[in-house]
């Protein structure tokens, strides 16, 4: 990993805010922030934007990336790290190969839909054109309440 | 399959001509059409634009999806084809998954990043919530003659 066990904590804890302010959206609260390996620099950040847009691709990673290539001008994130607070789906995990981020740091499993290591590795399959460095499980407990106060919070509306 | 012989050969003309139009802007010539399959209209098509717009994310199939759920107002396309000429890479397979839809026509494979059927197939993880029908090598002469005289032209130009 490019950056100290504090640091990864502290660009966690910017991510979890992102899930939050998803979450006060009534959106499922997941957050992502991208960050230049070489300033340190937060260079793009995303939150789940699912429901309120009604678009299948707005996941918080999808709109980190782009925001990101944006910023730097180029499809290429190579010197970026990921950092989001839910392990990512096939969608996001292929995005993370397309842009050739290199490090990815997750939060909570997702057994449903994680592809980082629940249901496959994408990120570990070798045959495709890129492999980052992953690390998982940073805050997982603060990430996983986050969503299962979410759901119990939906549960007990209805 | 929802559609005849005859109608999948004239969607994926569609999509082949839309890989056309991608080429035309100096762009890895793959293009893509979504269908109703109640009405049978096309909803919204996509081609590849990643270089133009230095993201990461835009694929063909992404544009079109996007598209679509703008047209219907909903995440869910459930009753909808996707038609692209090249196999899906991880990316939109998994955009596939998160969009619900329900069939999935493809041309040429694709050995450096096809997910539903080269390295993996994605679209059959019964653990993931989805999985569409498939039908591939529809046209995959034209669609794989597309991409082959495309980079052919860039190593001439070298």
């Amino acid at each position: 990993m490019i950056f100290s066990e504090e640091k990864i904590d502290n660009y966690m804890d910017l991510a979890l805010n992102e899930a939050k302010k998803a979450g006060e959206r009534k959106e499922v609260p997941i957050g992502c922030i991208i960050v230049d390996n070489q300033t340190g620099e937060v260079i793009s950040v995303g939150s789940n934007e699912r429901e309120e847009t009604q678009n299948a691709i707005k996941h918080a990673e999808i709109i980190a990336i782009e925001a990101a290539c944006a910023k730097v001008g180029s499809w290429r994130l190579e010197h970026t790290s990921l950092f989001v607070t839910l392990e990512p789906c096939p969608m996001c995990a292929g995005a993370i190969i397309n842009s050739r981020i290199e490090e990815v740091i997750f939060g909570a499993s997702d057994p449903k839909a994680g592809s980082v290591g629940s249901i496959n590795n994408l990120l570990a399959e070798t045959r495709y054109n890129h492999q980052p460095e992953v690390l998982s499980g940073v805050k997982e407990q603060e990430a996983g309440d986050l969503l299962r106060n979410f759901f119990r919070e939906i549960r007990r509306k209805k």
